[in-house]
């Protein structure tokens, strides 16, 4: 299964007056986490957003298991869960600085023609690197 | 069932490249469309947060049926789903100008001590208040 | 001159853990503002990008006077104070719910033609309308 | 004169549908590369806030000389301008991977105290400290 690590820095603006990093900021970085996962496989997005396919989020959700503050270091690790028809289903884990999972994920997007605005089979350089890695 | 409709109009920061409003930016709306009911039922947060109760997240998820584009109005239905030991679960439903469903989710809070940081019982004043109307 | 006034909110993601609204957020505000006045002249933003213009930001100041906490209510006063060449200069007063001036800010947008990348001349319907206002 | 070169690489989710970083995001960055640069002299901003010091933007402003796309990456070289009182001036230059400078800005910041809302000096460490790099 195609799968990375990367991490992230909390920033002040992440942060809501609670003192913890806004929930929807989890949304942002593990979008960031994919798209780096598909740089790392050669196929980056901005390529495949060139050659006319968009991947929108279809579905999404998260458990929060234990707040992350600011400047904390966040470790995710993403993989490639699913990949049928037009969808791509990722899984997300994030860890804290003492290696505790702290947030757990499922991220779907489809493919979609940017012109069509319809859904679409993803170009085949990605499902074979992808199966490859599988 | 407490329940509450709001609106608002999607901003051109809301949006990204790909011409939508961004997925996160759903969170966003809907935590102010809960604290809107809860002002609605005459307790706002900020009065809960100032006698030493928050709100975190602890489970969020979405399903995109439809993409909403800069300046279109969502309408929101919330209601406030399960009530539960510390936690309160809220539905949504996200409706675009022509009265389609665009987007539904589902958000959990716990109530916490914000001194302890340890789950806590909700005040009275809302468990009570938030009965009356189911 | 050609003027507006609207309002908003403090939402509870606009703010960060010193408990003040993030100052970024001034500036998302200033725009919702801007295309407001737009809107109210009857020439929506959104209708000048699909007409293929667009209207990037060149310069941006603010001035902090008083912070604003999660919940209160904003009210801008957003007004065009120059019109020339390619460039549109809007100021901005932000005022709390005391009425207390709490920021005041300046925006310069360019006319950019969308496929072009280049500086243009507003369009006419665009100045005259503005010059009238003046 | 204290500075630092820090860089990022602009998100999904920093982009609008002009397809350029929205403006307000530089403000989120160079936020960031000045706590940055306060950790690079050992003396992290989230200390300070611990010890009861907050430093709230006071004035911030940006001149935006080419727009900067999605997935590129940006450096930017902050340094401290003035150190006067209860103000610190920070000055920002951002370069786009073509070493082109993109934006310049200038951020100032009063020292206050968390529990009295009152302008105070900054602690005699990080004025100490920045003095020497003077």
């Amino acid at each position: 299964m195609a799968s990375i690590q990367t991490s992230f820095r909390v920033t002040y603006s992440d942060t809501d007056q609670m003192g913890f990093m806004h929930h929807s900021n989890y949304f942002k970085y593990y979008e960031t986490a994919r798209w780096e996962l598909f740089r790392n496989i050669g196929i980056p997005y901005s390529e495949l957003e060139e050659e006319g396919i968009i991947l929108p989020v279809t579905e999404a959700s998260m458990k929060f298991i234990k707040p992350v503050l600011f400047d904390q270091t966040v470790t995710v690790k993403t993989s490639v869960k699913l990949f049928k028809g037009a969808r791509i289903v990722f899984e997300y884990k994030a860890y804290n600085e003492a290696g505790e999972n702290i947030n757990v994920a499922s991220v779907t997007v489809a493919c979609v023609g940017k012109k069509t605005g319809k859904a679409c089979f993803p170009p085949k350089k990605l499902t074979n690197t992808l199966k490859e890695l599988l």
